[in-house]
């Protein structure tokens, strides 16, 4: 594992690149997860307010964080995340659309009761070229590199 | 449809039914979009800090959402959800749970740019037992079943 809390600093910005919506997995994801008329029906979707089939929000959180992982998590002593504070769906996804990811740290906070790991904030985001689509504020846990290096400290 | 923006007020709870998390769906959900060694790995899992297996937070998420679909949105005027301001996992959810929704209509807005719609800000909640292993607080958007009512007052 190569990334640890110590090596995140608020201000950090890591690219994960990008991902293009599958239409048939997304109306597969919707049928299954979020079968609501304007998610699974292109008929209902064109007499929708969005005006075609557009993903459901799940399927496109789903999709940042397969880039998350993939791009920082994947060699990472990721802890997994308690939740978030903001969630964001800005704009309408669909079929076809290539997304590209950012996740920006925004805070780092050493625990109180866990000298093994800390806590990040994370913002994370999608756009679509320049258009925000897809934005989230949460929580990651990391374990420490070098627990002892703090109990010694303390 | 039958319900309509309308027909929610502040304190209405809509029990959502249950669901059991079904081990096999979980893996393959976590191996597409969640790929992290405790999302798809038995030792991984039994290594980490959750001692085994557990589901991805966006699976949660979107069992929580087909229990909403079916329980409520199906029948509804539904447009959509621009977004959460809080997303809590509070427990690990493994293969083989029951999980218990519930839906509470916190407070309803009428909105002052349209008047064919209005927005609802709801808690959703899934428990195992009496234990709540997810909680989200979002905003969802509903067509009014007679925008001309609104029109004609103002």
């Amino acid at each position: 594992m190569t990334l640890y809390f110590e090596d995140l600093s608020a201000g950090q910005v890591f690219p994960l690149g990008q991902s293009t919506v599958d239409e048939t997995e997304m109306l597969a994801f919707a049928r299954r997860f979020d079968p609501q008329p304007f998610h699974v029906d292109e008929v209902a979707g064109a007499e929708s307010p969005f005006g075609g089939v557009i993903a459901s929000g799940w399927f496109t959180g789903s999709l940042f964080m397969r880039l998350y992982v993939d791009a920082v998590l994947a060699d990472s002593s990721s802890q997994g995340s308690p939740g978030g504070d903001e969630l964001r769906w800005l704009a309408p996804v669909r079929g076809g659309d290539t997304l590209t990811g950012r996740l920006t740290v925004v805070e780092t906070r050493s625990s109180t009761k866990r000298v093994d790991r800390g806590t990040a904030i994370m913002r994370g985001e999608l756009f679509r070229d320049a258009e925000p689509v897809f934005r989230m504020t949460f929580r990651a846990l990391f374990g420490r590199r070098d627990p002892a290096a703090i109990s010694e400290r303390t």
